[in-house]
């Protein structure tokens, strides 16, 4: 089933110890799409200014990634981000945000987007990602994600969206801050129990955990030797999933838990290099031959 | 197999963001033998003072532990140990250490227990370690733990012992610390080529990674929602992964991936409270349903 995510788009800055690179593909939208579209077909809303390269949209839609959605701004400068890695590659410090076109992100989808029934609400304000879910009143599944800058600052609106979605997604450090409780277990269920069906709390280098009210698992990361850029693996990790969910059409807890790992692998490749670079040279049966392995690797 | 396990039994006191508990019965030792003690026979090598109760042997022997090897020094004080936790239940800080008796452990191994065939030494100066080892030539498998302590004043000893040993097990920041790289698996790898034919890294509540030349892999640890006091968690993981080892007799693959999941498991059951509360309670069937319990987990 087609899946539609609404998210940011961007240029980004990329500092690792050994490297730094400008202007690459990023993004929480451009990231999800990219993943997911080797599961399901993917609608892309976003928004961009003039300076957007072409060539970006081009590899987008080279995976079938429908970009009819991304709204180009004229005069207007593409949201541009730029972080640097320090040594352990999970200490990340962003070095400067300009939001430019992000300012005025206000999306309007179309009658057919709003038909779609799987719908991810990448990190954007809250009160915006409402927005965007009152348009698509008939969803099968909706998932989101946040961060912490809502959590401080949007906490209202951000507790009304919890109780609107069915799954929310996001990282260890924002599940201690939305929850006051510092251990994650209990953190994840006090999640859920604001609203989502089901949690993921994302660990990166440390696996992904799951919460429904039956369920709690844990699922480590896949083992990767060359962490080349961690960027964007949270929400290739989302896309993964979410692809798979819209794949199989239903989230029924076995399909769910294969999903995790899907996302997982998603994830494991988006690391081993810059942008989309690594998961722009793999195809889905690169996907299915790490699955393989990573069974291999949990079965004794 | 018979195990024999050398290392330190301590009364430690502990205090969590809720509770503070005194002269409790802790120790790497004591931890390893009592956690091993599920899987197969083991013999604990250690030293106390003449303040050690009785009654914290009893419960040692009462897992049917053989404490021949224990030996009390007349006029001395057991080893202390002093722990506070803080919020988020993986920071440590040590309060206080004593060592007293500890300082004078340079054990003497009795004809039966060289003959042990599994041996495991746990967290001593690599000096000491390498002393029992060469009065136990004939060991069909021996593992260590380490710290950082040794990792920072004793590299030489402990570069020695790295090549006469079977098996490593170390934290994930002591495996940063002795090789210099922030990745882990990379890490593992590289403290596998000075010496080990298998390192197992520990990374606390996000679980254990193995290395050895022809496997890589990560298990993650139970979910707990219940972290009443972590301490022991490592030398229960250590014990429980040995114990299983020795009491398969031998160490392929399957049988070490089984291990690293009791040595999980074991762990899982030590944090549920202080001391040996929580272990004192459970019976073999117990960590078997658990494993039943963590396979499912990671089956999809």
């Amino acid at each position: 089933m087609p899946l539609v995510v609404v998210g940011s788009v961007a240029l980004d800055t990329v500092e690792t110890p050994s490297e730094r690179r400008d202007d690459l593909l990023g993004g929480s939208g451009a990231y999800f799409a990219y993943s997911a579209s080797y599961f399901s077909a993917v609608k892309l809303v976003s928004v961009v200014g003039e300076d957007w390269p072409d060539e970006h949209t081009r590899l987008l839609q080279s995976r079938n990634i429908d970009t009819a959605g991304m709204q180009i701004v004229p005069g207007a400068k593409t949201f541009r981000w730029s972080g640097k890695y320090v040594r352990n590659m999970n200490d990340r410090e962003t070095v400067d945000v300009q939001l430019n076109v992000m300012n005025q992100f206000s999306p309007v989808l179309s009658e057919e987007y709003r038909r779609c029934r799987f719908l991810f609400l990448a990190n954007d304000p809250p009160r915006l990602q409402r927005e965007v879910l009152r348009q698509c009143p008939g969803t099968t599944l909706t998932m989101a994600d946040t961060m912490d800058l809502w959590i401080n600052n949007e906490r209202d609106e951000l507790d009304e969206l919890l109780k609107e979605i069915d799954g929310l997604v996001l990282n260890d450090s924002e599940a201690i801050l939305l929850t006051g409780d510092a251990n994650l277990v209990r953190a994840g269920h006090r999640v859920r129990e604001m609203g989502p069906r089901f949690v993921v709390i994302k660990k990166g280098e440390h696996g992904a955990m799951f919460f429904s009210q039956h369920e709690t698992y844990v699922l480590p990361a896949y083992p990767t030797a060359d962490v080349v850029d961690p960027t964007g693996a949270g929400d290739s990790f989302a896309g993964g999933m979410m692809g798979y969910l819209a794949e199989q059409g239903n989230f029924e807890p076995t399909t769910l838990k294969k999903a995790m790992a899907y996302g997982t692998l998603a994830a494991s490749f988006t690391v081993e290099d810059f942008s989309l670079d690594r998961l722009r040279k793999i195809e889905r049966q690169d996907l299915d031959r790490r699955m393989d392995e990573y069974q291999r690797m949990l079965s004794f």
